[in-house]
């Protein structure tokens, strides 16, 4: 296939720490197809496509490429904007009016649906156009896929959270929440469970979207850890909803929404500050701390799972080479072993507006921890050298002074 | 000097990444020295010499010693009591009846306090011990130390949190606030100025306690950088007072209060929800997110300032060789170069509870930021290799497309 043109290149929704690296995997390897006249980034998502405001990326050594690749969050800056059809249309016209052959776009399961809808006006108008949607999401919740870009590094920093957290509690004890992101999937609340090391390490008990929450049961649940072990570390998603599905933080705060209709969940302490009032009032305890993990999850610097980020640049590269070929669709990662990946194209359909939730086995009986089959699912996404955590192993020194003590009768 | 007996050590107050560090480093040199019978470390800080919960760190071997002091938080594990003098009393009750001849306590200025009350005792009974307080807290807030270990990697993990957010918020836009532990020092909050880069990176503003606070310049601020930049990123201190002193989080919550009279500023959301309220409702910017970032700062995995490890390593090794020759009293760091430190053994009186906050020359004039001096300062301490951030260089694409529009009429 020969399609001379240009390439656009954009990226959408919320970043992650590794989506430079799906960019720069994408630019690098449109590099070396000859038919690719030019390369451009879209600032600002489809906001840029519309408003045409395109950075021309042959400027960019590669030199500086490898160091935005290893910085978090989206380099073309990004935008929470839903197109609608007519958006989608415009964004259509200036794509053809640049003479642009290979459309490429980093974002989740929106973003997935917008490169359908372009690609559908450009068939319509028999316009030639390569459209790939390559994806990202710390949600880890697109259809088709084993695993998405940007969650492997978020996991990675959750699980230094709770191993840290763990710590902390273990220290001062009483009762500690983290509340972590996560709308309709627990994916990234759920790789908390790799902090443990020792048999009663934290987190003791893990709320997920996936499950109905139910406050007793949720103060019974903790009730029961803290008599045993005198302290409870507890992780808790940010999108928990009641058996009707509609969000509990819908029912603290007058919450937000953007134009996807998703209510805001993050940037508030909220959640956890309700949660907490109710164990203080529920169980008498009266250390209990709550901790809102917020924005760092997905874009901490320094922070980041070396096979997330291979992965995040490999399905950036496999897109362009997918496009080279002439062919659209959504790049997908398969795991192929233990641990091997591949990739693979799928229908823009597929992935499309949908969402992946976790399914049932990876949920343990009681709704309120994960079980080893997650275990074995998450562990290679977060990478190689975790940090580990050790304990004193002496044993107690005799005591004496208050044997003597009461012996004495003092 | 030969004064031989058993040494007792414990940890205090809040944890830090590096506090066990100091802890083997005191034991491991304590293990040199012929006079020591045996090494006892005591749980719970001062709870567990009062109880006599002693562990034999004899029995720990160098490997494990080796593995705890990359564990962030107290092995030995903490306590918030406040020993009044019979509390004391009782310590050394207990440490004479174990003929306890080295007493090393690892903690902030409350601690150093404790070692000066026991010590007292033992003078008055004219009972030979020797006690030694090694620096630790996040806060950075102890008199005579240039610096504090524990701070260093504290602030490393602020500076990457603000990088991250920084590349979130230019990313999405709006307004940003990161709220940073510390109850009297703005050190902290202060460290995330590390994360700016290029001339308009965040933090944009920094409000510290050491400044009153007054919500119209606090807003007048925010105004300013937002119709500058489209966007700010603030750093707020957990701490931050009114002109009065009283801690701003007071008059949003019924605040907690632990044994030290210490009010709960962190573990709760509180003060950043309502000063998102503020921005939201006073400045009618709708994009307003704020994350408190809480006990990660402290203990967080996996993030350490190797020069913060090295010399809270040293501290405690220095405790012991000055234990060693019968010396009491408190540990500190002096800087001596740029940058090169040196350890020094100061009386217990001029760190006991007392509380240092930053000096005017690292605050700006504004009282909303802080100084090159600061910077020159605080750069050494979070260490080596610290993430770099980069964004792409490429000019724009003239936008020939709305010309076009704009010429056709349409």
């Amino acid at each position: 296939m020969s399609l001379k043109g240009k390439m656009l290149i954009a990226q959408g929704g919320g970043p992650t720490a590794v989506i430079n690296q799906s960019l720069v995997g994408a630019i690098l390897e449109a590099r070396r197809n000859p038919n690719v006249t030019e390369v451009y980034g879209a600032l600002r998502g489809v906001d840029g496509i519309v408003n045409e405001n395109f950075l021309d990326l042959d400027f960019e050594t590669e030199e500086n490429l490898e160091r935005v690749a290893s910085t978090p969050s989206s380099a073309l800056l990004s935008t929470r904007a839903k197109p609608d059809r007519e958006y989608c249309r415009r964004m259509f016209e200036v794509i053809r009016h640049h003479d642009v052959r290979y459309f490429y776009y980093i974002g989740g399961n929106d973003s997935s649906d917008t490169v359908r809808i372009v690609k559908e006006f450009a068939d319509r108008a028999d316009y030639d156009l390569v459209a790939v949607h390559i994806p990202k999401t710390i949600d880890n919740d697109l259809m088709e896929n084993d695993h998405t870009p940007g969650f492997g590094s978020a996991a990675r920093y959750v699980t230094q959270v709770f191993q840290g957290v763990n710590q902390d509690n273990r220290s001062l004890e009483g009762v500690y929440i983290g509340i972590v992101m996560g709308r309709h999937a627990g994916y990234l609340t759920a790789a908390s469970a790799l902090a443990k090391t020792y048999e009663d390490d934290g987190p003791h008990l893990i709320y997920l979207p996936e499950v109905p929450f139910v406050m007793e049961n949720f103060l019974a649940d903790i009730k029961e850890v803290y008599e045993r072990l005198g302290r409870c570390v507890v992780a808790v998603s940010e999108g928990i909803c009641d058996d009707k599905g509609n969000p509990i933080i819908t029912k603290l705060v007058e919450a937000e929404s953007d134009a996807h209709g998703n209510v805001q969940l993050s940037g508030t302490g909220a959640l956890g500050d309700r949660l907490s009032q109710e164990i203080k009032n529920g169980l008498g305890i009266s250390r209990v701390r709550v901790d809102t993990y917020g924005y760092p999850q997905r874009s901490f610097a320094g922070v980041v799972s070396d096979v997330d980020a291979r992965e995040a640049r490999e399905v950036g590269a496999m897109a362009a080479k997918y496009g080279r070929d002439g062919l659209s669709g959504s790049v997908v990662i398969r795991r192929t072993g233990d641990y091997v990946v591949e990739y693979d194209l799928v229908d823009l359909e597929a992935v499309a507006a949908k969402t992946k939730v976790m399914p049932k086995n990876f949920i343990n009986k009681k709704g309120n921890h994960v079980t080893e089959a997650f275990i074995k699912y998450v562990k290679p996404l977060v990478g190689s050298s975790l940090p580990e955590t050790a304990r004193l192993r002496s044993p107690q020194v005799e005591r004496t002074f208050h044997q003597k003590m009461e012996n004495t009768g003092e």
